[in-house]
Formats: structure tokens, C-alpha cells, sequence
């Protein structure tokens, strides 16, 4: 079967119609890289959001959340990275919110239907003076063309900035997803409506109702973040928002082909980013796919998966690039997905590792060769049931423990 | 309250009377150290032993609980060190089997009174060759002060022989119980009964009956082992057992002050072998004792400590020394346990760090000289309900990666 849709060379953000964006130098960062974006839509856009399931949740979060619940239409995102405004209580809050009124003003639109992400270190107050100067550079530099310059943005340890879009005809109308995603650490999603430090902003120009956004987005968020691993630590102000402003003219309804078009081309956009994330994890010179197949529960494939792909003694093995497969054998072991060892067969990539639960007899050194690549799989049958999962993980380097041993922005 | 028990200066399993100890080099690891041990008791002892919950459970393993389902008393233990007879199937069965069967020749005894364990590198046949040459050295070294000379055959990534012994009167008789354990990596044990690459070997010369030393074992399993861990990871191999001899004369029954004695002796020696099996973790430098107070339930007190003590940005900002909270308040939100944020206070040692889910203001000079230290305590307080629960864990270095990215034994 041909795909019905397109990736969109330098796709971005601003790459569906009616869409603007903008990333500045407010000073949060002392690195003096860019530190706000901002993401705007000519008229009001439907929306849903997936936010973190910590209970820390950061105030941006908090007030996100609020939005969701309360607001109609969404028009504008404003985004800072270099400070994650978590932990910081009341006045926390209250920073968030005059940042979106702030943010109102200057764009000429109503308070609500402005949303507020922030990315960085947890528990210092954000400096209001620099959001000031920042939320005014960045309504001043908005740009039809400006989704990459927002992407690097929101970085904080990311060394690439990560931004696709994909093209797909709904009637004769060309439609476009565009999104942009930052998180190299403290990434292990599990981001939930209305709940989802990851960030992801994706824009499209077609018109959809906020519900059917809402049931689109935890589908397509549940076969990407939600199955990427790099530490395990889940964040503080994970989210994920998506703005639909109907600029395109094509409509899209639940239960049609469009509906099925445009959840596969969604489907596809946030694994690409989500890949992505994973590829410029913190220190990680590999990614890993973990495939577990024929478990007893949807449950069991996602435990056990989910246990190989954040063992360290797993991760430390791959990025050593040591075949030592019983680390892998532990942690299925361990995972708390029932089944029985003598059953149990795996693959790094096609070659035989582990046959009935016992050395396949594969030569070390060509199970090796598979590990060397920048990216392997490892498929993993338990012969227990019919049940599969995947989660994508990365390796445990020297750099990972530099960087957060190190880090303090 | 003054203990009733003492620490043995230089104790170990050949404290308590009527056992013998040995260690000698088989030649199972390159690097030429010593690889097998035996430990041996004069007269059949009364025995429990507790055992890895993962699935992938060593031969040795299987075979161990088999014994204790259907042997009435134990004599001796033969251990090899340099190959954790894991995945090896029927063969590796009876190759433990057969070990156990030699062990019983050359000591005169019944092959269903010898237990056998086996830990190093997972899925390779052991060599029986060298295991026949060792159980014949293991069984003519035998010496009533062989104790530290066992605790270093056990060996693999540790670099120090954890051993201790403790020591109490009942009935005006004197009792003992020594141990011995390893383990530096693979270390995240949950040991059941008859189920718990970590291995730990207690001797008493008190009598005691099965039942109750099973009993007594599993307490002191989940005050201590049961709440440590290095890297997250399970082993195929742990276990954990205990031999009561009786050599002593002193008999110690349920519901008695002996009972009583015996039990808070038994915690007090494993928990330090605990707490040393964590300083002597793989690369680590520092031992954080992770307190939760006033969680809804032990289950939320367990699971907030443990998503702490296993995060890998928690484990890297305490190898860097950095006060880093928002790391720490992360996990507590991940971690599922129930509680609001803003009731939330935690403390690195005696200094505040947040207050009602808010910095403090302990100054982070303050907060990083509490950590400069080899050990400290972070206590954090949830104010959702009663219970509480500790984990001892250790910071993630530079020197994990290398062990593990490099380790093939």
C-alpha cells in the first residue's frame, strides 16, 4: 500500500497555512542561546493537549490544564526554555498567568486562549523582567517562515533541534501537520488528556472538532512519547498541544477516510519525532528498538518492554556494544510479565540470540556486528499469548553521566 | 536501650561454632582470583533459604529450591563465582546437580544436603571440568577460620569481601550468627520465599526450626536486601541462606526474648551487609539513604522511595555534588505514590531543601556541603497519611558505565 501522505521537506510548524512563529533571546539562558518561542494562528484554532502525569506538575502545566477545561479556542503558545517554573508555587502560577496576558496584549487576542510551556531548571522563580523583554521580541519577530528559529528555541541539552510536517489532500484541499518537539533528558513520557520534559507543538490547517483533536492526539501520543525511553524520569512539564485552524478548508470528521488519513499521517509525524528525541538523547550514540512479541497482556508487553529498554546494565552493554544477552534475559525476567524461560526466543535484529531460553549458538562476534550500527532491534517472543509493545530507548554513556552530573542551567 | 548483641571484630560465616569455610581458584575467571567456595557445617543444620523472583531463575537456583521444599536439614554450600549457570537449560541442571552430587562424595554426606550456587556471566555452560578440580581443592581447604578466605571466592565486580558476625547470650550460652555476601552490580533484589547476583550465606550454631528461621530470614531479607539497590536490575541468581546448626545449645523458639533477640541480631547483621554491598556498589561513590514518611500507604512510601533512589538524573547529580532538587521532587511526582505537592517537604540531612513543595531557601552552598560527604540522608516527608519506608542506593558515575560497558567475565 502507498502512503496516502507526504513528508514535507524542512517541514515545520509553520508549514501548514495560517500559522506564524518567532524564537528570541530573552536572557533565561546563560549560554545566550535562544530562549523563548512563540506560535501563532491568524484566527482562533482548536485544540487539545496531553500534559504530564507527575504529580509535581509545573505551574505552565497547571494553568495549561486549565485552558483545556475552560477555553474554547486556542491562538497562541508561548514558550520558555532555561527555567522550567516547577516547584514554585503560588507565585509560580501567577507568573505563568501574566505571561499569557502579556502575551495577549501584545498579539491583540483575549488571555485565554493563550497557553504557556517552560523547559529548564526546577524551582527558581522566573525572571519576569527577561519575560517581559522576551514576550515583546517575540510577538515582534513572528514569521511565516519562523517554525525552525522556534524549535531551537526550546532546546535545552538537545544538540539538534527536532521539526518535521507532512502533506496529504482531503478533497481535492492540500492539508498539512507541522510540529516541532525538544527533550533530551528527564524523558520517559507517560502524558495523558488532560494531562502529557518533553515538549511537542504540532499546527495544522484542517478543521477538526476539539473532541475528535482530543481522541486523535492520545492515539498517536500513545504509539510515540508515550513508548520512547532515555532515563526513565519522567517530567515536570511534559507536554504535548495541537492547534487545528481550518485555514486549509478541508474538514475532518470522525469515522470518514479523511479521519483514517489524518490519523495516520498524525500516527506518523509523532513517531518521526519521537524517534528523534530518543536519537539526540542525552550522551546516546544508539537507538534501540525494543519489540516484545506474543506476551500474555497488552500489560506484560509493555512491562517487560519497558524493563529492557531502561535497564542500565542493558543500556551500559549497548553502548560497550557487548552482546551479553543475559542482561536483557534478567530484565524480561524481572519485568513482571508471566511467562515460562524455556519458552522464551530472541533477535538482535534477524540473528538468533536466545533459542527456548537458551544460547541460540549465534558467534558472539556476529551479534556484535549487528549491535555496531547506529540503530538495532531487539525482538523479544515469549510465547505466552499474542499481546506486543514496543518502546524505543537509547544507550547509558559516559556523556549521560557529563551532562547531568554537570548540568545546571 | 543498650543492644543485647555485638558486632564481632573480623567476624564472619566461621564465627559461630561447628562451621568450616573454604576458598580456592578453580580457574573459572581469567583473571587467576580465587572462584569457588564451600562453606560446610559439622552436623546437619536447620535451613531456609530466599530466592530471585525473576523468571529467568539459574539452574542453581532452581535446584536450591527444590531443596528446600524436600530436604529436611543442609550441610553444605558449594558457590562458584565467574559463571552464573543462567539460561543454560536442561544441561546447566544437571550440571548443578552433579556439582552438588560431588560436593556430597568427597564430604561423606547426602547429595539432598548440599545447596549450590553459581554467579558471573549469564548463558555459558559451566566448565565441569574445573568444577571437578574445584570441589576436590574446596573440600581439602576446609579450616574453622576459612570464612574470609569464602567471602573473597564469591567475588566478581566487588572490590572489597563484605563478611561480619554478630554475637548475644540466651540462657547464659553463647550464640553467633556470621555471614558473608557479594554483589556490586545486577543489584535491585526482591527475594521471596522460598524464592531472592546477589548471594548471602548465614551461619548460627543456635537451633532453630525450619519454619521459624524461614520466618525469621524473610523479616530481615525485607528490612534489609529487599530495600537496596545499585542499578535497578534483578539478577537471575540471587540468593540468600541461612544455616542454624545448633552447636551452640541454645535453642530459640517463637514468641520468646530469644526469638526476640535472635530476630534484631539477624536485621542488624544484614542491614550492614546491606548498606556495605551498596558502598561497594558498582562505581559508586556515596550511599543515600532514601526516607519517606507520612505516605498514604507502604505501597506509596515504597514505591516514592524507590523511584528516587533508582532515577538515573537523581544518581548523576549526586555524583556531581549537585543540589539539584527538582530531580528529586520529580521522581517523588512519577512515582505514583499519592500526595499533593504543596504539602510536600523533603531535607538533605538536617537542612530544609523544600518547604510546603517550594525551595526552602537553605542556600545551595549549604545543600551541597551536605552532600560532599560519603553518606547522607534524604528525608522526605509526603504528609499524606502514616507510613514509611526506606531504600539505600548509591550515585551513578563515570565508573558504572566503564564496569559495565567493558564487563564481560
Amino acid at each position: 500500500m502507498s502512503k496516502l501522505f507526504e513528508f514535507v521537506e524542512n517541514g515545520c510548524i509553520t508549514t501548514p497555512v495560517g500559522f506564524k512563529a518567532s524564537g528570541v533571546t530573552a536572557g533565561l539562558k546563560a549560554s545566550g542561546n535562544a530562549d523563548m518561542a512563540l506560535i501563532f494562528s491568524e484566527m482562533p484554532a482548536n485544540f487539545a493537549g496531553a500534559f504530564t502525569s507527575c504529580l509535581f506538575a509545573a505551574a505552565p502545566v497547571q494553568l495549561d490544564r486549565q485552558r483545556v477545561l475552560n477555553s474554547k479556542s486556542l491562538q497562541a503558545i508561548i514558550v520558555n526554555s532555561g527555567n522550567a517554573n516547577a516547584c514554585t508555587g503560588q507565585k509560580g502560577l501567577k507568573n505563568a498567568e501574566e505571561t499569557c496576558v502579556m502575551t495577549a496584549e501584545k498579539l491583540g487576542i483575549e488571555a485565554e486562549s493563550v497557553m504557556v510551556s517552560s523547559t529548564g531548571r526546577i524551582g527558581v522563580q522566573l525572571d519576569m523582567t527577561k519575560i517581559v523583554k522576551g514576550v515583546e521580541l517575540a510577538v515582534n519577530a513572528l514569521t511565516d517562515d519562523g517554525g525552525h528559529i522556534a524549535a531551537r528555541a526550546i532546546m535545552t541539552t538537545d544538540t539538534v533541534p527536532k521539526t518535521t510536517a507532512v502533506t496529504f489532500e482531503i478533497d481535492g484541499k492540500k492539508v498539512s501537520i507541522g510540529a516541532m518537539t525538544k527533550g533530551a533528558g528527564m524523558i520517559s513520557p507517560k502524558m495523558t488528556l488532560p494531562h502529557a520534559t518533553m515538549l511537542c507543538y504540532i499546527t495544522t490547517d484542517a478543521k477538526i472538532e476539539n473532541a475528535l483533536l482530543a481522541k486523535m492526539l492520545e492515539i498517536s501520543v500513545g504509539l510515540s512519547f508515550n513508548r520512547i525511553t532515555i532515563d526513565n524520569d519522567m517530567s515536570t512539564n511534559d507536554s504535548c498541544i495541537i492547534m487545528a485552524n481550518g485555514k486549509s478548508g478541508a474538514i475532518v470528521s470522525e469515522d470518514s477516510s479523511a479521519g483514517e488519513l489524518f490519523q495516520d499521517a498524525l500516527n506518523a509525524l509523532l513517531e518521526n519525532l519521537a524517534i528523534a528525541m530518543v536519537k539526540d538523547g542525552e550522551g546516546a550514540t544508539k537507538l534501540i528498538n525494543i519489540k516484545i512479541h506474543g506476551a500474555a497482556s497488552r500489560g506484560d508487553a509493555e512491562k517487560a518492554a519497558k524493563a529492557v529498554a531502561n535497564s542500565m546494565l542493558c543500556k551500559t552493554a549497548w553502548f560497550g556494544g557487548d552482546p551479553n544477552w543475559g542482561r536483557v534475559a534478567a530484565a524480561l525476567g524481572y519485568s513482571g510479565a508471566t511467562f515460562e524461560q524455556e519458552k522464551v526466543d530472541f533477535y538482535y535484529n534477524s540473528k538468533p540470540v536466545i533459542k527456548n531460553g537458551q544460547d541460540a549458538g549465534t558467534p558472539e562476534k556476529e551479534l556484535a556486528a549487528e549491535m555496531a550500527g547506529k540503530e538495532f532491534t531487539i525482538s523479544c517472543y515469549l510465547n505466552a499469548g499474542t499481546a506486543t509493545y514496543n518502546v524505543w530507548t537509547s544507550d547509558l554513556s559516559y556523556d549521560y553521566v557529563k551532562i547531568n552530573a554537570e548540568y545546571t542551567t
